[in-house]
């Protein structure tokens, strides 16, 4: 088949993260033959989010506003600020309810392999607020990866050199495992952070 | 976070086929923060494949013209004709090289428990396309599912009562794979098919 509409959709549908040449032309072919009110539905979604998300001019998330309605919240405790790798790492703190401070986050992580440094993800920023004489406790929650921890520990240092208070998230045994299926560098650490 | 643009955008991505909503969100973020002008290029595209694409008057598979590509291609051999359940099998059949007949394009396939029967996969319009005289042998390339069976079986009935020559895919072991490996049903099929 030759056809340069459907080959210019499944194109576009494989640029999306994890979709291979296969799920985009079931897609694509999805869309056509059972969904054409959702493809334009989809369509306007994408114009409308790339036209209106932009920046929270404090924490960096995405929001349609100059502030994101976290940093607009007058409740939030200013006093501490939680470090995440993106907004989707925010959001799931945030169902987690344990957290009723604001937020920085750094839209990616350091990867020195790729030429990722601190100033790309907003280092700067981040430490420009931290001394901002009302945070008093900075909490990384980038990843437990090998970037993540590369970020957290670039940051911790920088933090700590102006004075401030630096915590990660606890590691250990997530809720709902069995020790047994549990690897064993979490055991490890959970065991060391016992309490 | 209450952004309303980009619940649009993460509602929309996960009505896409096997993506949920942590798929979605990531999707969303990735389009937002590294690939916005790949988001613009999907709504065009969707936007554009809807309004383009339709139905083959003749195959019924999907394209920009009133005949697709392989329907006016008078190098076909229009004396056989191959019935597949979507134009995702068809492009596969395609790519093997091994059939210079034409296509008639289910869009579907009989699923007696969702109520969808002969007449919704277009299944009058087979019938009346293979006995125009030209048509001499069947093909039947429906999925080796339960409902490809079910749809081939109910497809071979109506057209050998119409005195057509119907033959159906052949099932055995596929290329590159190790007996021990193939299921048991495939290794019986074989055995009986075996030449």
């Amino acid at each position: 088949m030759v056809e340069p509409a459907l080959d210019a959709l499944i194109d576009a549908l494989r640029r999306l993260p994890g979709v291979g040449v296969k799920s985009a032309q079931r897609m694509a072919f999805h869309l056509l033959q059972h969904d054409r009110d959702g493809a334009h539905r989809l369509a306007g979604a994408l114009t409308g989010a790339m036209q209106r998300m932009r920046h929270c001019s404090r924490c960096h998330t995405y929001t349609e506003a100059e502030l994101c309605s976290t940093c607009s919240n007058p409740r939030r405790d200013a006093r501490q600020l939680c470090v995440v790798e993106t907004p989707a790492d925010q959001a799931a703190l945030e169902r987690s309810g344990s957290f009723t401070g604001l937020y920085f986050v750094l839209l990616g992580r350091i990867r020195p392999l790729q030429g990722v440094g601190p100033e790309a993800i907003g280092a700067d920023e981040l430490l420009a607020r931290a001394v901002d004489g009302v945070v008093e406790e900075v909490i990384l929650a980038t990843g437990f990866t090998a970037e993540g921890e590369v970020t957290a520990h670039a940051l911790a240092t920088a933090l700590k050199a102006r004075g401030l208070k630096v915590t990660r998230l606890a590691r250990g045994v997530p809720a709902g495992s069995e020790l047994e299926y549990v690897d064993l560098s979490t055991i490890a650490h959970a065991m060391g952070d016992r309490r």
